[in-house]
């Protein structure tokens, strides 16, 4: 290894400013051409210093998955807020608290939750109904209109709510493994939405949100107006995975020290394990897919895979390459927004620590 | 639910203070019956505060799992404490500054990285001979005695390295799933240290720890000297699953309030997810087991799993008994070390949170 990166002493999140800005700026030159309004999801860098960077591309709207998040981002002067989580009723005074200052929007699938919700607020609070179109996590099914329509009806009687439109995370993409596959599960997804939408007799706001829908398609339709990605920032191997990024998308690297070598096999252990990557796993069981640093940054070929990882251990299989204790290997991640939520903080290429979210659970 | 626990606002990771100590007793009286010094490793609980509840039942040895939980430990008085990961030669600086006050111990598996710490060091340093008894981690194999004498010598050669022993973690008994295999699984790992121990012309320290071994058995041979399982401590449903626990044996529970109810399946939606357990599986697949809160704790029945989570979201099936949006569950973890790692403090059944180590990574 030619450049030694002697300042990485213990596992650290490398960042390249110039993948992450190109991976924002496509994003945003895409909404902006389909006449959308960008709504980032920021769960995923969770870094004040990295919304900058959408700042910079001219992003005002923005999406985050928790209050205490909106809370950190509203601190930092954003002002338009989508908390993409079902409400959480037990911390309805902190969302009145902030729907007091900023505009904040948050989602709904349940009457009963709306109506205390309703009782609860002081202030001005945007709903999205929340829609299930394929992937049957939260949300009221597509087609269900019934109760889609009921709980609109609640929101536009209620003092303080105010209807912001429907939402969907079409999070079923993830299970696709190429670009046709997600195309056509995405675009099911917007059909549906268009479905819901058409129940309705004005224009209402429509967000639809997921990397890899968001990446492939560049048409969105006519009934969409938001769109709310948020994994595209960095990318990562289930991006690559999938079939809608290229490993040179990447924008992220853990990288790892390596503390002991097999004699007889290609596999090294690396300082780097379930408390620093989380524990996503490819299809093929892997945890990580394996980069060489450079003086400048790291390589974009793949030269290995973390098999197995403990709690601080993974254990690397090297293909073509070789490693030993005392070497740093960076380690292209499976699941970008969990690696940065363990590692809660970045190390740019130029040397300088940009901040996390620090947790508020 | 009759106490509603309202000072539970997002996922909190609750300790049972009496049932943790009863861990900790019911360790502390096993090792010291068997005659063996008890080196608890302090990688689950990560706290000065439950540190202390060692310290009530005598312990002053520890074990812990990276250079900075050493270093937050030893700011907290503990003063023996060994480093059970690889030596990472990217920190041997700031080993050698923790060697300069305290007495510490650190494992090492390979005569390159022996003779770069050698040159490196100005402390006495103590040093295990990791050895593989079976898990195929780190370690040198039990059958390769050449390999571990050389490296003996090269420690005993080396002016500031003091041979501390030979140390083996058996991970491999977590792929058991009986004590009856436990015991067999452990026994055999025994024996191999003892095959090593064996070459040695005169008594050495033997380190053995893992959870299930130290739970299941009582008679550790006359060859082993130190124990340092760590997981015991709080337990977790990994350890049912194991077979070396009950329930009632676990200390901690992650409280998530419900967001979302399906009204057709008695499934919920939780506000905890992948950021707050990591994603452990048991060989059911589900991400932890439900149980329910009461006024003082929680209940030992289960009563539900969670059968999916995404970076917030976890979803239940709960099992003869209901949730709506607004109460809190509580989830026994899969595995505890990674649950409090990720949530970093814990609530006292009283209201009180402890602190947890914050990554120095």
């Amino acid at each position: 290894m030619k450049n030694n990166w002697s300042h990485i002493r213990t596992p650290t999140l490398l960042i390249d400013e110039k993948r992450v800005r190109r991976n924002i700026h496509r994003m945003v030159t895409k909404a902006a051409r389909a006449g959308k309004v960008f709504r980032p999801h920021f769960k995923t860098h969770q870094s004040r210093a990295i919304g900058e960077w959408f700042r910079d591309e001219g992003v005002s709207h923005i999406t985050v998955s928790s209050v205490g998040m909106a809370e950190y981002f509203a601190s930092n002067g954003w002002n338009n807020i989508t908390i993409a989580f079902p409400c959480n009723l037990r911390q309805i005074d902190r969302i009145d608290e902030l729907a007091s200052k900023i505009d904040i929007s948050i989602l709904v699938d349940s009457e009963d939750v709306a109506e205390q919700i309703s009782k609860l607020v002081n202030h001005k609070l945007r709903v999205f109904v929340e829609i299930d179109t394929g992937s049957e996590r939260t949300g009221i099914r597509y087609d269900n209109p019934e109760a889609i329509m009921r709980l609109y009806a609640l929101i536009e009687e209620s003092e303080f709510l105010e209807f912001a439109g429907i939402y969907s995370h079409a999070g079923h993409t993830y299970a696709c493994r190429s670009r046709e596959e997600v195309k056509k599960t995405a675009n099911e997804a917007i059909d549906r939405l268009e479905q819901v939408a058409a129940v309705f007799e004005k224009k209402i706001g429509v967000c639809y949100g997921d990397t890899p829908g968001c990446t492939v398609l560049d048409d969105f339709g006519d009934i969409i107006t938001d769109l709310s990605p948020g994994n595209f920032v960095f990318y990562d191997m289930m991006q690559v995975h999938i079939g809608v990024c290229e490993v040179d998308d990447i924008g992220v690297v853990l990288c790892c020290p390596v503390v002991t070598e097999k004699t007889i096999e290609p596999v090294v252990t690396l300082y780097g394990g379930a408390v620093h990557f989380s524990k996503e796993q490819l299809d093929d069981k892997s945890f990580g897919k394996v980069a060489m640093l450079n003086p400048s940054g790291w390589e974009d070929s793949v030269v290995g895979s973390l098999e197995r990882i403990s709690q601080e251990h993974g254990m690397v299989r090297l293909d073509g390459v070789t490693a030993k204790a005392g070497d740093v290997l960076a380690i292209l991640p499976v699941h970008s927004c969990l690696t940065a939520e363990c590692m809660a903080k970045y190390l740019t290429l130029n040397g300088v620590y940009l901040d996390h979210y620090q947790k508020s659970r």
